[in-house]
């Protein structure tokens, strides 16, 4: 995984200088704060379908994809207000005493 | 944030051998699927009220703070269905087209 | 109040056999139980940004507003399964040990 | 149907005189705004969830019984406010120009 989350979040903060009409990230940061958390509403109960799926068809795949959408736009909402996945991440590693360090540490050996 | 969530997705992973009684995540796997839907709903609406709240407080951090506990409890569901953090961040790449390899073209340099 | 969730659920069984092209409620069913589910999740988390705002800007009649949405996409679903508000409101006079005639009590006096 | 939501109505307006520790509707207002709405939530994803298993055990009673719990608690929300049953029934009214007199024109004939 490494870096794709901070490659995203700069794909979204670059989404800032484009033109609503060019780019879905910009129009939704141009709809405002209340379009984005009906979006995270939105993919939040398409993950849970998706979840209630799998007891009936094994799709596991569809789950994942509907856990990206829901990662994706909190990472929008994110954005938005100048935050970004490596404040939530930060926050996991605090509460979770994780180190952040394990490739690095690997990579000493 | 490099392997913050790897590091996670391996203590998740580990809950499943631990007594329910003894661990939060043990007590949610076992529980059952139901259980760990309604969370990920629950973190997913609290997400939205501290984000409507920083319009008015101007508090980031309690937004940073429930986002960490939806991209948790969306863990702790992908792991009782065999799944990982992995999975929704290549998902992420593919979608994206992020190269994933940013860290490493680093260390050639 | 008496008969208007009476009226909307013959209103909504009536869309049955409209073309949905030409009606929202009958747009919906064609677009099945997913959707629906969909619409009544965008209405809940409304009806809770409407609930939050009142904090702030004392705006009661948008709350109004949200929650007859969300009723109303409640009474879409439960006509697309053959249900109807009648089954709801007969669970919570169960529920509640309510009378359900205190009309036609006072008729009598 | 007729009176029972505004029966329901005013026991919920009664509940505000009771002590938290003996009423569940009470011991929500004295928890705020917040912990109404994430019931609230919490009843709509339940409701999402009883009408994805209809697809597969045909079990519709779950599904009521879930729309009962939603519609319950958004009327609790409503009284919290200081708002009724009627307010929504009135916009649904508006909204749909049901005249709500069908009973009273019947009881003419």
């Amino acid at each position: 995984m490494s870096n794709i989350l901070k490659e995203l979040d700069e794909i979204l903060e670059a989404r800032k200088l484009q033109d609503p009409s060019e780019s879905y990230v910009a129009s939704l940061y141009d709809k405002g704060l209340e379009k984005i958390l009906k979006k995270v509403a939105e993919e939040s109960v398409e993950t849970v379908m998706a979840a209630k799926d799998i007891e009936h068809n094994g799709d596991k795949d569809h789950l994942v994809y509907e856990v990206a959408d829901l990662w994706f736009h909190t990472m929008v909402l994110l954005a938005s207000q100048g935050l970004s996945s490596d404040d939530v991440t930060n926050e996991l590693q605090r509460r979770f005493g994780l180190s952040g360090h394990e490739e690095k540490a690997n990579r000493n050996k």
